[in-house]
């Protein structure tokens, strides 16, 4: 099982094994000592030669502990530097060191490919700072941060999947070019083919009419719940914001699920907390010591974030005793202007820097399709938003307009009944009470991990004035 | 666990499980029929008044089948229709014929949205051709092969995020937006502001360059297999073809993976053919009823494919007897000219209909990426391509060129050394072996299938002249 190729990668995974398994493979592989030969493969985080004997740390990005390999010194070679890829052959043993479970006595050691440590930009057990490597992009997930984020992310994303497919959600892969400007946002990026673009020859469109990138799924996810009930969609969205703020991006990722005969808020709200915990329960699982490295070096003891030990009582609070805080606290808005960034931190801060739940917001503030409460002539929607500390809104959703004379006048106010004649036939054809939401993708990794820049959770960010790569 | 809500869903998830276990719940819902009151929502698949008795049969889309409703004839209404929204409150009884495991006998029934028949495009049980459906973009999910279509590209495309989950990869969400135009093809997306678009300012670019549509995730993974060894994504990719063939869509979704250390072609065809099987029977062990539908009444016995019974037969063949058909067979080419859709039929044909892969293309027909075999004055490249019976290339793959020399020079002729410094960047810091390929989602969905119109497999699509909703 741990012979030849591969081996590392398998020995690497039992890192994140429950203790008991990894105990459990220790012992197996203590026994099995002397017939251990392993080829293993990966970049060299660290060198350390002595008079006896030659210490390297090896890793091939399958977790954040690196493989501690001892070696005759006469192995050393020139190139046998920092970053370099190394291919080493001979047995793993256990460990006499409390700290590692195990470690390669090398046989032979070969520098597949070397690393020029003058020009790498990243140096040997330097913490570099998120804003440096940032200047990297094709070489800051060498960097154990962003490579702890990545594979964080990675389990989130297989999370998400996961999470919809066993509540018996189907997956749709709404479109990325669209004809449609959901929000009614002006912010929007148009398509043209090249030539297009370069003879800017407006009565020539590639697909006849003006096509833009999404800004959300959801009214094609509502299609979809009109046949199968229960859907999501997890994929890139866009905004053409000229801003370079810490909390958004051009490019970004929306998670979205849509829920046909749901005729309440609650619902929709319990759907946005179950995702939440289950995503962030398998994360903190899948990938404890990658966690840790945020919650240790890069949010430490930032009590009002999840990120710190707080956050995982803070968890734990939310799934073991309800009642003790105050949520989902519903704030009836009296005003009529929108939140802004001073009002959301007020309310997470007056409820306690805990997540909140905004519900209820004022009709006009709000886009055509939600859903008139009418507890006034046209006075709030059925909207929510959840509040988080330090990042804001981490999700909306509503209740959809579902009512075909309520949709219709709406829309022929705003002029656009010809532009939606399609969405006004889903009211006519079956339709039935029906809500969702989305989630930014990067905001809930920003909100687990307490990571203050957007850019930092995205493999290769994307915004004004910057597209590298 | 089948009272109330949320009641038939739980349900009509027994169908597709195992047969043992549905017998069992058979067998509890049996026992406990008298108490079995539930309430279930859905949409009016047919409706057949009798003298004695009203049956009806509503689906929510959890299954391709229906549910029978058994009611009293006094509870029929006029707005009772096909493509009605209902809600039916009664009891779960076992059924007395043969085809369906149990019924509901109403109790109640409330139309919770009437559908207008008339101009409603589907009509109660008619076999609209695909053709007919694709019209009707926001309806056509509620036709039953649209259902079982999107019901089993969602189950594949769980099946793939796990396939790469389970084998160690970790997911990379590689950028839709790039600045890079990876295969130097010049069908390409541009993309502006909306405003840029009007005034076609040529140099105030949102991005300050000119920014793209992806074709490929590929050099981008590449970045993050120097990290991570093993990577993959799934995503949206783009071509501005004219092309209206039933083969192309300008936004269609890639599977990508990229592998370090790996030195070998063979090892990226096997990742191919593990990754078909894989999700395959995923599929074919999730949505049975959906895939039979295809190969019933889509793709009847074309033996050719891999839909109708011989698919299956094919697919063992490939698992049980790897020697009784020619595969793999290296074809190495001797010809200049690439292979044009003739080509692949034939070498298809040749082989017996079977899948075919073919390797080592001629060095000037590929990208400047791929690795230089040296067998002669750059002759040959190690690239690899799977063509399928029916659909043609479904993946393609190669070797990358990881020695810096051979790299510099082949960028440098194409004046290419500027724009691609960082992917020289990744030869120059602990370079390795490596290799990849990029498989067509949709295309793999047409040949399980048998579909022979791309713009069936996906749920919005968009082409030349055409971007709907």
């Amino acid at each position: 099982m741990l012979g030849a190729r591969g081996g590392w990668r398998a020995l690497r995974r039992c890192a994140s094994l429950p203790r008991a398994v990894r105990l459990r493979v220790r012992e197996a592989l203590g026994a099995r000592e002397a017939a251990e030969a392993v080829r293993v493969q990966g970049w060299v985080r660290s060198v350390r030669s002595q008079k006896e004997v030659l210490f390297l740390h090896i890793n091939d990005g399958s977790s954040l502990e690196s493989l501690q390999v001892v070696a005759d010194p006469s192995l050393e070679k020139r190139d046998l530097t920092f970053g370099s890829a190394v291919e080493v052959q001979g047995k793993l043993v256990k460990s006499p060191h409390r700290m590692q479970n195990m470690e390669l006595q090398a046989e032979t050691i070969h520098v597949v490919g070397p690393c020029d440590i003058w020009s790498f930009p990243l140096k040997m057990k330097e913490r570099h700072p998120l804003e440096y490597v940032r200047q990297f992009p094709h070489l800051r997930c060498r960097n154990n941060t962003l490579g702890a984020l990545l594979r964080i992310r990675s389990e989130a994303t297989a999370g998400i999947h996961s999470f919809f497919q066993d509540n018996g959600y189907v997956h749709i892969h709404t479109p990325i070019i669209t004809s449609n400007d959901c929000e009614g946002a002006g912010e929007l990026f148009q398509i043209e083919t090249s030539r297009e673009a370069k003879e800017s020859a407006e009565n020539t469109h590639f697909f006849n009419v003006p096509a833009f990138l999404t800004v959300s799924g959801q009214l094609h996810l509502e299609v979809m719940a009109g046949a199968f009930t229960h859907v999501f969609t997890f994929g890139p969205t866009f905004r053409a914001e000229n801003s370079q703020s810490r909390r958004h991006l051009a490019e970004f990722y929306m998670v979205e699920a849509e829920l046909s005969f749901t005729e309440n808020l609650q619902d929709i709200m319990q759907v946005m907390e179950d995702l939440f915990k289950t995503v962030t329960s398998t994360v903190l699982s899948k990938c404890p010591r990658d966690v840790e490295l945020f919650h240790k070096y890069i949010a430490p003891a930032q009590k009002r974030s999840i990120a710190g030990k707080s956050d995982i009582t803070h968890k734990l609070a939310w799934q073991e005793a309800p009642k003790q805080i105050p949520r989902p606290l519903l704030l009836f808005l009296q005003w009529g202007c929108d939140l802004q960034t001073e009002h959301e931190k007020y309310l997470v801060k007056h409820c306690g820097e805990v997540p909140v739940f905004v519900v209820n917001y004022p009709y006009d503030l709000k886009p055509f399709y939600m859903r008139d409460n009418e507890d006034g002539p046209e006075h709030t929607v059925a909207a929510v938003d959840l509040l988080v500390p330090g990042v804001g809104e981490l999700c909306g959703g509503s209740l959809r307009e579902e009512r075909l004379p309520f949709l219709e006048s709406r829309l022929q106010r705003l002029g656009l009944t010809d532009a939606y004649q399609w969405y006004l036939d889903l009211r006519k054809f079956g339709s039935v009470p029906h809500g969702g939401f989305g989630m930014g993708f990067e905001r809930y990794l920003q909100y687990i991990l307490g990571v203050d820049n957007i850019k930092d959770v995205i493999p290769f960010p994307r915004f004004s004035h910057s597209c590298l790569l």
